[in-house]
């Protein structure tokens, strides 16, 4: 039966997975549109389909028809959408190949736009500090392309992590915009990590002495740096060319 | 004399020029914060200097002092700003040095993010389509760190420059998601100029036969893309590294 009131309980649910909180509690988040969702789907991540077209029923999976007023109100583009899915949590925190470590990177499209790019350039495993933004962000997952679902996501104590890293042969390179060896002279090591920080300050000073290296990308001198997102996708080009 | 109703014409003027066609009459556009106001100073593009702070008023510069509740109105940052500046558009519309082509790109945060990539890269020149989103949108400004003060930019048709710039002896690199040549084996010429398409479609088909050579960053089989800011740095950042 379909779905009309804004205040049926089932809506209230799903306007609660809007918010972070509930995101943790239930390890459930929204996506839209049809990419997500057909990545989404490949991973068996889908657990209820909310749409006003009942196409998108699809056999075994809970579907509920809807009125394009709840998909608006469910919904974080300007646009709107006809497909909104409830999905579950990656399970997926080993650490396998190249690793992208994140020090409190706040932008969520810097999120999606490095996990993208990392997946294009196969970077495996993505490790966040407890202060980077919520992975599970509606424009994290938006701006990620749906590149969300094929990597490993670990949150945690960074200066931790790289200690047992290093102890299992990875290479840690930091970055930063003044000091280090010019990215076009690093040749990379069998097992990287990549170490990439906050958009404003930079890596956190006690992780710098954590590093093997240090990676500097020479700029123009009037241009303080790049986007994050845009300097770690250089890197991790890099890495595909130098392997 | 400090204004304080939303209601004076002053305030209803800057107002306008949160709107494109207004931008298009006046020649003029806002730009918000220290470091985009002084990346407009050092310009000397600033006309009107708006503030709750007198501190702002710098001698030979009209400053308008106003109330936190009209620069919040004229604000497009939710988190609002103490200093909003009147500025003259830019008159670069010379062509030097090496040269971006924008075909079609849509995202303002894409337009900003290339902007800041191209002056960090040494490009000196921007060439935008005619349907290219507007350079004065304050999310391509703010997305550009400033950096929008250091380049030339045209807007015109594509096709037409192009051959025009092909006379003059730049070689035109076409970019593509899967066809032409991998960016390691590019030789960049001394004047190259490099198309980059729109975000969803790519480059416009009547544009590859007018192309000198079609470059193809390889990325993994499951990932469809790179974001259009991003893959237009990586090349950017291979052309100062073979230079």
């Amino acid at each position: 039966m379909k779905i009309t009131s804004l205040n049926n309980p089932k809506v209230k649910e799903w306007s609660h997975l809007l918010e972070k909180k509930y995101r943790d509690t239930t390890n459930l988040f929204l996506i839209e549109g049809d990419h997500l969702f057909n990545e989404a789907m490949k991973k068996n991540l889908v657990v209820e389909i909310i749409s006003d077209d009942t196409s998108f029923n699809i056999p075994g999976i809970p579907f509920y028809e809807v009125t394009k007023e709840i998909l608006k109100k469910l919904s974080r583009q300007k646009s709107g959408t006809n497909l909104i899915a409830v999905v579950k949590k990656l399970d997926n925190s080993k650490i396998t190949g190249n690793i992208c470590l994140l020090d409190n990177i706040q932008d969520p499209g810097n999120l999606g736009g490095i996990i993208r790019s990392a997946h294009a350039f196969n970077i495996k495993t993505i490790i966040m500090s407890e202060n980077t933004v919520d992975l599970y962000n509606d424009k994290v997952i938006r701006s990620s392309e749906g590149m969300i679902f094929h990597l490993n996501f670990l949150k945690t104590n960074l200066s931790e992590i790289i200690v047992k890293l290093k102890k299992e042969g990875y290479h840690i390179y930091g970055t930063d915009v003044t000091k280090g060896t010019n990215l076009k002279s690093i040749s990379f090591s069998q097992y990287s990590g990549i170490i990439i920080g906050n958009e404003g300050k930079g890596m956190s000073p006690d992780l710098i002495p954590l590093c093997d290296e240090m990676i500097n990308i020479p700029l123009n001198k009037s241009c303080e740096s790049l986007n994050a997102s845009i300097a770690a996708s250089i890197i991790f080009y890099k890495m595909t060319e130098n392997a």
